[in-house]
């Protein structure tokens, strides 16, 4: 098993990545190929010890900055996603990892690697906590303006990534809309319903509508939306979070008694974190690329990137794509 | 100023609401005339001391179940919403004020008092704590397929509201979106950035697109989008909010030694409430009805609804809605 790691990816790179991919050799024995800058890689690989026959360095010169728009970053033939990639579509490594621009990475990867047979949009997914587990949200942004069949494939892909890569037995897929009742939503939910419905027939566990609450209520796996909607979510998601916490923080900085209390929390507060943290879950999948790739966090550690690494092998060993392949196939006889 | 209270609306009909116009009624000088079952109200009443000059109540016979379709709800022609928007309409009373089924209000109040002049789309609003201070947000599920004039309505009545009854001195509007640059978004958001920034050269404070996480960043004072979008952020931040605090109070009681350091942490716990509390805001407006309209929360307590109250008196006071006719006829021209 081979993954190559965009070295250039995410706002702490390359030292990040590059811990990250001895961490991944050291821990689960994947080789790992880290693609950018050789000099910055190697300088950094000079302060480890690792095993060297599980890391390799291949060279690009040019890297795609956190906030070019893919239109600009596809022009960059020269750039770690765009070798990366290549890698990994002439067959020379397994799987695609990076922490870097979500929407260079897909862009990129269907201009190199191209669609899964059948898909007719790939879809960007998110990994969030619920009471109970995740929630796998999708998509989140890479396609604004949907068509309902493309919600349908969308579940398809969630569904069986849910099965196949997280092992869950049954994934429970909802449909995220503004009511929980059959007929409620917008002109896209209303006509994605009834496609959704029909497929339950053919054996997907369509549980019906899901509502914004149910993002984190745990009541199913999968969600399904177009990618405007799915991106206001996330991005709202991780900043409330914040915001929340820091009204927390601010707060107890204003009473003394609970400054005193604070440090007796700190457990909890370490736990807490560790349930909520996107680090322990190690990346998302772009699904319906005809190779595995895995969209780490921009602001990563080396421990999400090493979990990321995890996912992506999981991701190659489970042989979802062909999985997703077949359920397009059965599902939309696209 | 004659406020008229739904005291059939909310989790806690008619206990909270009559507890919470007699709040109003002691403590502002309101007069509020409770609707609803006569019956049922009176003995809530006779628990209670107030001015009785200050209350009155007019017996309706029927309620809207909370989670009826508006549809179904327009049909119940003797509700306690209908009656007293009727009330409103006739001139007897100043506005209307409910924690009852939004949905349902929305479609009673255009059936009895109307769209105002000019206004296409009546919109529900909510106003959401940020670091710094609110964001009134719009629309949060009236209209849940929008055109991009629709857009700019939404704008001009938010930033009308935030102007004249939140007293913001030049609220900052954002369009909702999936990017800060101009043309990023769907086809939606897209047309709608070009007719809000012309609308810009007119006088409005237009600060260009928000993302998900400007919800809570406090760099916008108005956020528009279409229902639909504003519906899943709303009732996703209400869950997300409930279930962190869940998993640090799970985390808290895990640990024995944050067990003992949680009880000085109350201090900051109320604080921390008291800043994200729905119940300090009082409401949020239906905007583009032709009367001032109060939406409360269904899970408001007598103090919420007191202060939706008093958010309805100064809703009229502001002469808001002739601001609003005024302001759509000069950015829209319609």
């Amino acid at each position: 098993m081979r993954v190559v790691l965009d070295a250039m990816g995410g706002d702490f790179a390359p030292h990040t990545p590059v811990v990250g991919a001895v961490q991944a050799a050291k821990e689960l024995g994947t080789e790992v190929v880290l693609v950018g800058d050789r000099e910055k890689i190697e300088k950094e690989l000079s302060r480890l010890s690792y095993p060297r026959e599980l890391i390799e360095v291949v060279h690009a010169e040019d890297a795609v900055p956190m906030d070019e728009q893919p239109a600009k970053a596809l022009r960059r033939k020269n750039s770690s996603i765009h070798v990366g990639l290549q890698l990994v579509k002439s067959g020379e490594a397994d799987a695609f990892v990076s922490a870097g621009n979500t929407g260079a990475v897909m862009a990129i990867a269907l201009f190199t690697v191209g669609r899964l047979k059948g898909v007719e949009r790939p879809a960007i997914s998110a990994i969030l906590p619920n009471l109970k587990g995740h929630t796998f949200l999708l998509d989140v942004g890479a396609n604004v303006d949907c068509k309902p069949h493309h919600l349908l494939q969308f579940a398809v892909m969630g569904s069986a990534y849910a099965r196949y890569v997280l092992k869950e037995e049954n994934p429970r897929v909802g449909l995220l809309n503004i009511g929980e009742e059959e007929g409620k939503g917008n002109e896209l939910t209303k006509e994605a319903y009834k496609i959704l419905k029909e497929a339950g027939k053919k054996g997907l566990n369509f549980k019906g509508n899901a509502e914004g609450r149910d993002i984190y209520s745990g009541d199913f796996d999968v969600i399904v939306c177009d990618g405007f909607v799915g991106n206001v979510a996330l991005k709202l998601s991780e900043s409330l979070a914040k915001i929340l916490a820091k009204i927390l923080k601010e707060e107890i900085e204003k009473h003394f008694i609970s400054r005193l209390g604070a440090i007796t929390l700190k457990p909890a507060i370490k736990g807490f974190k560790k349930r909520i943290d996107y680090a322990e879950r190690g990346g998302a999948p772009l699904l319906g690329i005809k190779a595995p790739v895995i969209i780490s966090h921009g602001s990563s550690n080396a421990k999400a990137i090493k979990n990321a690494i995890k996912t992506a092998t999981q991701f190659v060993e489970s042989e979802l794509n062909s999985h997703i392949e077949e359920e397009i196939q059965k599902f939309s006889g696209r």
